[in-house]
């Protein structure tokens, strides 16, 4: 939590100054205007008291916000009819399994709401849950058990997974025909490469590519910079854009000027995992920014205590960038879509359905 | 052939002007200083005969030539030794396979090569040569032979395949383990994926690393370009650059400015294939170019009617860069000695010698 303390509000340094009003665009079907909502308090950790305007008060911005709920929604939409259809013509139905290794709160609140989105659309859903001091072993009879079960179209370890087990075994145990998750590493070898195809496509990468695809964004021959170079986001993300032409530049924790490199890229998307890190003048104006992180900053106006906020420092980046997805509300909706569009794709392929 | 041809010379645009001297350094054990051997007679292709003076006329360069063959050897000695080591303490020599398939001269001669390298590091060389109509099954049935023969601890086959084979079902069929030219999409995977290890690295960019690291070249923070994107070199480059906490931008043919970028960077490895492409005003003063390149040009002064070139302009790009390969003389001869590096590890694994 150090890191998100540090930035948690992007008043604090001589980044914040007003940057120059550009003018509203025509709406898109995706997009919906921005108007900051803001917190009335000034942000607890500002260094400074300077006669900086905060850009929090300007409540008109310019970017278009990318609406990652609506877009999400329509996928879903369109998943739970590709379903039923497949359901009248073959009389299958996609299966989605989740194994679930320990009591963590947030774990369970993720698997809870991955199973709800599955019943929405049609997808069955199947659990196993596993006490925390379990064996590796017991985990992988548990996958193996879903590689073999017809009925069983998708396979998804939660993560994290606890200390004492090794995760690149239990990974390695999903076949790569139910690895919806798309963490096998052949599948991340065949993103990798040209002419190949893999399987299936890490979900948070996907749905940030499947927003761009939707917000009219072309990335052919754009500069794209991924801030971020995790297996679950960045990396894949950044092969994802490679694979549709675009000249991308990866920034991480050895790079010695992320916001001089990050000012270049006509497409950012940032998955640091540190509040605000990114302030508005990172940002190229026109730039389109989608914004993967979830950070939980302190916030004593909150029921919970915190409110979470993004790696983009919103209130300055939205008055420079031309689209950006806000938090939540943005990338977080894609990321569940992708896992059912996943099963789906994988339920159609097992049965040779088109 | 069109492409060489049009960047046969360096001297046809208003790149070619005189770079500002930089100052010789101390040459280090890889180095050798470079003293540029002309060829007497202006290019054949120049566009124009206006009075820009040659660079080539200036026989003193600044950048240390990075003397590939030195180091080549250097390896090819370490690796005679240690199989020594092996031969004399469980008895094991390294095995190679090579499946040769039609008949195309420079196929053979790379086959005729790698034969050659492993005699004379003491790698017992297989070699199966199958004729261009056969059948992908006839190669598959090679493959798998090689796959369970234990006197076999790498298995390659040289590209490219007649055009009547499925290349990634060719490949895909030699057993992760025996893998020693890195082309399986499982150790292109593990080699983009944070906290894996591939079981091995593909030989032309593993090259370029261990010539950096054995001149000394700091890779972590730095800014890296790689210019184009193959399965073979390219990718993999960068993939490899970005383990060692470069910074890295891959530059291809969708790229919008390629000069520009290539011109940020503090390492460039250059592998697009298209001969005197990259300029010397594409280069950073005091960059490290890494050229990958093996063009052939129209040279009538030779008794072959062709002479190689690189990718990158070398008359120029010298006056710049810190430190450059030559083509050849560069990356050339650490191609086969990783090849050799990498089937020594091989049989060191397979058979737990260390």
């Amino acid at each position: 939590m150090a890191a998100s303390t540090i930035f948690s509000d992007c008043s604090s340094s001589a980044t914040a100054r007003l940057l120059p009003f550009r003018k509203i665009r025509s709406s898109a079907l995706f997009f919906r205007h921005s108007s900051i909502s803001l917190h009335p308090t000034a942000p607890s950790h500002r260094k400074s008291s300077s006669a900086i305007v905060p850009l929090a008060m300007t409540t008109e911005t310019s970017a278009k916000v990318i609406d990652g709920k609506l877009v999400s929604k329509q996928i879903r939409d369109e998943i739970t009819s590709e379903i039923s259809r497949m359901k009248d013509a073959i009389g299958v139905v996609p299966g989605l399994a989740v194994i679930l290794v320990g009591a963590r709160k947030d774990s369970q609140t993720y698997v809870r709401n991955k199973k709800k989105a599955c019943e929405a659309v049609g997808i069955t859903s199947y659990e196993v849950h596993l006490p925390e001091d379990c064996t590796e072993e017991e985990v992988l009879k548990s996958i193996l058990g879903f590689n073999k079960d017809p009925s069983v179209h998708g396979i998804l370890v939660q993560l994290p997974l606890p200390r004492h087990m090794n995760e690149e075994n239990i990974l390695n145990a999903v076949c790569i025909e139910k690895d919806v998750d798309g963490f096998h590493p052949l599948n991340v070898g065949r993103l990798a490469m040209r002419g190949r195809e893999p399987l299936f496509v890490p979900c948070t990468p996907k749905g940030c590519i499947e927003l761009l695809h939707r917000c009219g964004v072309d990335i052919k021959g754009k500069r794209a910079v991924v801030i971020g170079r995790s297996n679950i986001v960045g990396m894949p993300a950044a092969l994802l854009l490679q694979r549709q032409n675009a000249t991308v530049t990866i920034v991480h924790s050895y790079t010695n000027n992320p916001e001089e490199i990050t000012r270049q890229a006509d497409i950012v998307i940032s998955a640091a995992g540190v509040a605000n890190m990114v302030r508005g003048d990172w940002i190229k104006p026109g730039a389109v920014v989608i914004d993967v992180g979830i950070n939980p900053v302190d916030d004593s106006e909150s029921p919970r205590g915190y409110r979470l906020v993004g790696d983009v420092c919103y209130e300055e980046a939205c008055k420079v960038a031309s689209a950006i997805t806000p938090v939540p509300g943005g990338v977080g909706p894609m990321t569940i879509a992708m896992l059912l569009s996943n099963t789906l794709h994988s339920a159609k392929t097992l049965h040779n359905f088109k």
